[in-house]
C-alpha cells in the first residue's frame, strides 16, 4: 500500500527515504558549495533544528562578504608595509634608539631596531583601513541581524508557523515532583485550608538562587585567577629565561613565552569550558524553573555568561590591561616583591592581541570540532559497542539480522541544539568583538563554518539518534544574545582602535606636533627619556654591552629627567589620552547612528510576503462571505420548502462548497510549494497533499489555533 | 422610543448625552485632579483622540515624581549654596582676583567678587545632585515610555483593537488626479500597451524632493541665521552699550542684552514655528504621498524636525558653542573685524543655559497656549460670526430658533492631532534633553500640562466641530519619536554635565590638584594670568581706576605668561578635557546599560492582561468545541429521522446555543466593562450591549476581522 502501490502504478518512478536523501544531498563534505536543503531538514528534524541549520546557512553566507572585505584590509596592511614611515623609523638602524631595559639587572639595554619585525608585523593590523574594516564589521552585524529577521519571517510563512502560541507547557517532571513534596509535608502540618492552592514562592527557591549567584561568582573568580595564573607564569619564566646564561634562551624569550602561554591559555579555556557546561545545567536545575522552555532559557544564558567569560578573559587583558600598570624604568611595579609586571611587545600590544585572538579563535575551533565533536562521540558509541557485545554474545545464537531499532540504539542521544548555538556564538564574538585587531577573523570563520554545517549535518544523520521533532518560531534567547554582542562589540571595537592600537597618537602626531605634516620624527616621539643615575640600586644591567649609556629611552609619554616634573605625565600624554576617549565618543555614536539607519532602511518583512498575505486576506474574506450566503440559502431553502433538502449531497460536495483550490493555486507562494512538496518524492512528515497544506497555511495565518477553521468543518462534512 | 421610553417605564432615572458628561467632568479646570474618563472620549471621539487624551494623562502622571525629584535637587541647590567653597571663594573680596576688561578700550578691569550674585546662582543648577537628576530623568524616560506601552495594550485590549491590521487606504484624491493626469498624457502619446499599469515613478516625484530636499536646508539655514542674528544683536549692543558714557546703561548691560536677546530669540522661534508648519504641509503635498497614512507620517517627520532645530537651535548654541570661540585676551577673535565674540557669564555658561531655557519654556508654553490656542480659535470664531451675520441678516426674519448643525457650522473645524502632539513632544525635548541644567523643567511642565489637558478638552468639546472619529492601534510615528528623543537625551545630558557645567574641573581640581583634598583654591585654579603689557594696541583699557595692574586673569587653562610656550593650552587644559570626555563615555554608557535593564524588567504585556488571554482562549476552544458536536447532532439527527426538525427553534434560542454571556461575566474585565458600561447611562456610540459588547471583545482577539465570528453567525440565524 502507499508509495510501493504508487510505484507499482508508475505513477512515481522511484522513492527515497528522507534520510537517505539528506545523507546524499546534505550531509557531505563534498556540498559544501550547495545552498542547503532546508525545507527537507525541517521535514525530517522538525522546525526547530531546520531553524539552527537556516541560522547557520544565513551567517555563513554573510561571512562571504565580510571575509573579502577583511581580505582586502589585510592585503592593503601588507602592500604598505614597505612605506610605512612609523616601521620604516622602528627598523632603521642609524636613529639609534637605545631603549631601557626589560628586565631588571639581567637585562641590557637594547636598540629599537631589533624590534623590527614586530613593527612590519603589527602594522598589517593596525592601519587606517582597520577603522573602516571595524566601522564596516559592526554594520555588518546589524545586517546580519535584519538579514535573518527576514529570513526567519519567510520561513515562518512559508512553514506555516505564524500562528503558533505558546501554548502552556506542561511543568517539568522536576518542579512537580518538589511540589508534591512540599504539598505533603504541608498536609502533614496543617489539615485545613485546602483550598489555597500550593505553590512554590521565592521562600523554596531561595537556597538555589544563593548557591546560583555564589557559584557564578565562584566561577568568575576561577576564570580571573586562570587569567592571573597564566600571567604569572609569564612574568616569572621570562625573567628565569632572563637570568640565564645561554644567548639562545635568552634570545627567544618572549617567542617562546608567548607561545606557551597562550596554548596554556587555550587548554584551561577548553577544559573550563567542558567544566562550566555541566555546572550550568545542575545550577538551573536549583533554580526549579517551572516548564521546560524556561529551563532551557535560564540554562543558555548561565551558560553563554560564564563561556563567554571563560572565552574573552584573556583576550580582554591582553587588549585593554596588559602594560598599562608596568609602570616606568626607575619605578616599575612589582608582583611577589619580586617580577616586574608585563609590558607589551615594542609593536604595540595589538600585535600581542591579534596572536591571541587567531591562537585561541583557531584552536578552539580546530579542537573542539576535531576532538568534542567528531572523537568523542566516536568514541562513545566504540564504548557503548564494546559494552554491548558483552551482553549481546549471548543472544548472537538466534542469527537474526539487527532490527533498525537495535542499530539506532548504537547511536548518541540528541542532547539539544545548546552547544551548536553557543559555539556559534561564541565564534561571532571573535568575529565582531575584537574585529579591529584581527581583519582575518571572518576568513577564518568561514571556513569554519563551511566546515561546520556539513560536520553538524553528518552527525545529525548519522551519529545521534533522530531527535525528536520540535516546533519553534524563531531561535528564541539566542537572537537576544547575538544582537547584544553587536551592540557591546561597537564599544568594544572603539577602545580597541583608540586604546590598543596607535592609531590615534599617530593621528595625534601628524595634526598636532609633525613640524613637516607627516609621520617622521613619531617614533622620536613617543619614545620618554630617562637618566640612566635613576636606577634603584641593583636594577640597572649589571654589565652592559652598550658602552657609555647616560639615557635610555621607554615607551611612554612622559616628562625628560630634566624637566621640572621630570617623569609625570607630559601634556602630549593628556592630549593623546583626550584624543583618544573623543575618537570613542565619535565612534560610538557615529556607528549607533548608521546601525539604526541601516536597521530603519530594511524593512523586517520582505515585500513579496507583505503582498501575499494582503493577497491570501482577501481571498479569505471571500471565501467566508460565500459560505455565509450558502448558509443563509440552505436555511431559507429548508424553511421554505418546509422540507428536508437532500443536504448531504450539498455538504458533501466540497468542490462546489470549495471551489478554492483552483483560485488558491493562482498564489505564487502555493505554486511553488506544490511543485516542491511534488518534488520531495514522498518524504517523510508533512501531513495532507500540498494543496491542503497550502490552504491549511494560509488559513492558520488569520484563524491561528481556532479549531474552527474550514478545513476541520470541510473534513467533518465530508466525513459523515 | 429607545431610551425616553425606558426612563418613562422607570428602568432608568435620567439620561444624559456624553456631550454633556464630558463638558461636565471633563472639561473643567476643576477637574484637573482627576482621572480623565478616558473610555467616555473614546466613545464620544474615537479611538485617535482617545489614545491622545490617555498618552497626555499616562505622560502628566508620570511628571509628578520627576517634578518632586526635580524640587529636591533644586533644593539641594538651595541649601548648599552657602557652604559651597567655589561660590564662597568667588565672592570673597579679600581674594582679590583682577580679571582681565569683558572689551576692548572702553572697558576696565573688573573684580571678580563683583560676580557674586550669578556665582550663588549658577550653584543652584550646577551642582553634584544635578548629574544623578541627570541620570534619573534618563531612566524616567525609558520608564515612562514602557508605562506607556503598557497602558497602550491594556487600552487596546479593553477598546478592542488589538485585531486592528493596516488595511488598504484609499490612495488620497491629490495623488489620484496625479495619476489620472499621468495615464491620460501617456494615452495620448501611445495608443498601444494598454496591459502596462500606469503608476507614478521616482521620475514623476524627483522634483518634489528636489525642492524639499533644497527647502529643508534652506529652512536650515534660516533657523542658523536668525540664531546668528541674535548673536549679532547680543555682540553690537553690548559693545555700544558698554561704550556709552552713562554708568548706570554700563552697568547693566549684561541683563538688558540676555533679557533682551532671548526674548527676541522667543518671538522669532514663534514666528518661524507657524511658518514651518505651513511649509512642511506644502513640502509633503508635493512628494505627492499615496494615502493619508503615508502622507500624515511624512508631515510629522518634517515638521517636527523643522520644529525641533527651531525650538532648540539657540539652546544648543549656548549649552555648546557660547564663549568656546572668544579666544583669549591678547587675541580674541572678532567678527566684522570690530566685535569681540561673546563670552559666557563669570558664573559659567550653566547659568545662562538655564535662563535661555526657562524664558523660551515658558513663554512658549504660556503664548502657545494663551494666544494660538484660545486666542486664534476665538478670534477666528468671531470672524466667522460676523461674516455670518451679513448674510445671515436676510433670513432672520424667519425667526426660527437655530438648529444644532448651524450652532455648529460657527464652530471652527478640526485640523488634525499633529499639533497637539506636536507641542507635547518639544516640550518633552524640554523635560529630557537638557534637564540637566534646569532641574525645574519637570514641574513646569506639569503645571503645563494639567492646565494644558483641560484646554485641550474644553477646545474638543466646545471650540472644535466633533471630529470624525477614527480608529488607532496606537500613538504611531510619535512612539518612535519619542524614543529617539530619549536616547539622544543621554548624549546630550552627558555632555551638558560635563562641558557646559563646571562638575567635571572640580572633580579633576579636588582629586589632582587640590593640596588639601578640598575644593579650596579652585577659583584661582581655574583662573590663567595675562600680562597686560602683551595687550594689542588699543585693546587695553583706555583709562583704568584699578591703578597699576600688570596682571590680570581670566578663565581658561593656559600656561602663564613666563612660561616658555605661554599662552598655550596647559596640562591642566588636557587633563581636565580627557576627564570631561571619559565621563561622556562613562555616563552614556552606563545609563544605556541601566535603560536596557528597565526596559527588560517591566515586560511589554501586563500580567493580568496576559492570564486574561490565556483564560479567554481556553473559553474560546470550549465555546467553539461545543457547537462543533452541536452542528454534528444537528446534522446527523436530520440524517437520522429524514425529516426536518425544528431547526429554526434550536437556532433562534441564543441562550441554548451560547450559553456563555453566564461563563464570561466571571471574566473580570467583562464583568467591569458591562458595570462601566451601565453607568455611561446610555452615551452615544458603542453599538450592542454590554455583553454583546464584551464578547465580541474577547473573539475579536483571536478571529481578528474573519467575517464568521459567532455573533455575526448568531444575529444572522436569529434573523431568519
Amino acid at each position: 500500500a502507499g508509495i510501493t502501490t504508487l510505484i507499482a502504478k508508475g505513477v512515481y518512478d522511484a522513492a527515497f527515504p528522507l534520510h537517505d536523501v539528506l545523507h546524499e544531498e546534505w550531509a557531505r563534505y563534498s556540498a559544501f558549495y550547495k545552498y542547503q536543503p532546508i525545507d527537507l531538514v525541517r521535514k525530517y528534524f522538525g522546525e526547530k533544528i531546520g531553524l539552527y541549520f537556516a541560522w547557520l546557512g544565513v551567517y555563513t553566507q554573510l561571512l562571504v562578504p565580510a571575509s573579502i572585505v577583511g581580505i582586502i584590509v589585510f592585503g592593503y596592511g601588507v602592500a604598505t608595509v614597505d612605506t610605512n614611515i612609523p616601521s620604516l623609523e622602528m627598523c632603521d638602524e642609524r636613529l639609534n634608539f637605545t631603549m631601557c631595559p626589560l628586565c631588571d639587572g639581567a637585562c641590557d639595554f637594547w636598540q629599537l631596531s631589533t624590534a623590527c619585525g614586530t613593527a612590519r608585523a603589527s602594522h598589517l593590523f593596525d592601519n587606517p583601513a582597520t577603522v573602516f574594516f571595524a566601522i564596516f564589521m559592526s554594520l555588518w552585524a546589524v545586517l546580519f541581524l535584519e538579514h535573518w529577521k527576514r529570513r526567519q519571517i519567510s520561513l515562518s510563512f512559508s512553514w506555516d508557523l505564524t500562528g503558533i502560541e505558546d501554548d502552556e507547557e506542561h511543568p517539568r517532571p522536576k518542579y512537580e515532583t518538589i511540589l508534591l513534596q512540599k504539598r505533603q509535608r504541608k498536609q502533614k502540618n496543617k489539615k485545613t485550608k485546602k483550598k489555597k492552592r500550593i505553590q512554590l514562592t521565592w521562600k523554596d527557591r531561595l537556597p538555589g538562587y544563593c548557591i546560583n549567584v555564589s557559584s557564578i561568582l565562584f566561577m568568575f573568580g576561577l576564570t580571573f585567577s586562570a587569567v592571573f595564573g597564566v600571567i604569572i607564569y609569564r612574568i616569572t619564566v621570562s625573567a628565569l629565561m632572563a637570568m640565564s646564561p645561554d644567548p639562545e634562551t635568552k634570545s627567544n624569550v618572549r617567542v617562546t613565552v608567548t607561545a606557551t602561554a597562550v596554548i596554556i591559555n587555550l587548554v584551561v579555556i577548553l577544559i573550563l569550558d567542558e567544566i562550566y557546561g555541566a555546572v550550568a545545567v545542575w545550577l538551573t536545575e536549583l533554580e526549579i524553573p517551572k516548564t521546560e522552555t524556561n529551563f532551557e532559557e535560564r540554562l543558555i544564558l548561565k551558560a553563554f555568561l560564564l563561556k563567554f567569560m571563560n572565552a574573552y578573559a584573556p583576550i580582554f587583558y591582553v587588549a585593554f590591561f596588559k602594560g598599562r600598570f608596568a609602570g616606568r624604568p626607575g619605578s616599575y611595579v612589582y608582583v611577589f616583591n619580586d617580577y616586574r609586571m608585563e609590558e607589551c611587545a615594542p609593536g604595540g600590544c595589538l600585535i600581542e592581541l591579534c596572536i591571541q585572538l587567531s591562537i585561541i579563535m583557531l584552536g578552539k575551533q580546530l579542537i573542539q570540532n576535531n576532538i568534542f565533536e567528531i572523537g568523542i562521540p566516536k568514541l562513545k558509541k566504540l564504548v557503548r559497542t564494546l559494552k554491548d557485545k558483552g551482553g549481546a554474545e549471548k543472544e548472537e545464537e538466534e542469527e537474526r539480522p539487527p532490527q533498525q531499532w537495535n542499530l539506532d540504539y548504537a547511536l548518541a542521544p540528541f542532547e539539544g541544539l545548546t552547544p551548536e548555538y553557543m559555539e556559534m556564538i561564541i565564534q561571532f564574538g571573535f568575529v565582531s568583538l575584537f574585529v579591529a585587531s584581527f581583519p582575518l577573523a571572518p576568513l577564518f570563520a568561514l571556513l569554519n563554518n563551511v566546515i561546520e554545517i556539513r560536520l553538524d549535518a553528518k552527525k545529525f544523520v548519522t551519529e545521534l539518534r533522530r531527535p525528536v521533532a520540535a516546533r519553534a518560531k524563531d531561535i528564541g534567547i539566542w537572537y537576544n544574545i547575538l544582537s547584544g554582542m553587536g551592540k557591546f562589540s561597537v564599544i568594544i571595537n572603539a577602545f580597541v582602535i583608540s586604546f590598543t592600537s596607535d592609531f590615534i597618537p599617530r593621528l595625534v602626531y601628524q595634526y598636532m606636533y609633525s613640524q613637516s605634516g607627516t609621520m617622521h620624527g613619531f617614533i622620536d616621539h613617543t619614545l620618554s627619556y630617562f637618566n640612566v643615575s635613576n636606577f634603584k640600586p641593583g636594577t640597572a644591567p649589571q654589565n652592559s654591552d652598550h658602552g657609555d649609556v647616560t639615557v635610555c629611552r621607554y615607551k611612554d609619554y612622559r616628562e625628560p629627567p630634566w624637566a621640572p616634573d621630570a617623569y609625570h605625565f607630559s601634556k602630549q600624554y593628556w592630549c593623546v589620552l583626550a584624543a583618544r576617549l573623543a575618537f570613542v565618543i565619535l565612534f560610538q555614536n557615529l556607528v549607533m547612528f548608521l546601525s539604526l539607519v541601516v536597521a530603519w532602511v530594511i524593512p523586517d518583512i520582505p515585500k513579496t510576503i507583505v503582498e501575499q498575505l494582503k493577497r491570501e486576506k482577501k481571498l479569505l474574506v471571500d471565501l467566508f462571505l460565500r459560505e455565509e450566503k450558502d448558509k443563509f440559502q440552505l436555511i431559507q431553502s429548508l424553511f421554505a420548502k418546509d422540507a428536508p433538502v437532500p443536504l448531504g449531497s450539498h455538504v458533501l460536495d466540497p468542490a462546489q462548497r470549495f471551489p478554492l483550490p483552483g483560485r488558491y493555486s493562482t498564489l505564487p507562494q502555493c505554486a511553488t510549494q506544490a511543485t516542491a512538496a511534488d518534488d520531495d518524492g514522498g518524504g517523510g512528515g508533512g501531513g495532507g497533499g500540498p494543496r491542503a497544506r497550502c490552504r491549511a497555511a494560509s488559513f492558520s495565518l488569520y484563524t491561528r489555533k481556532v479549531p474552527l477553521s474550514p478545513r476541520n468543518e470541510n473534513s467533518k462534512h465530508t466525513a459523515v
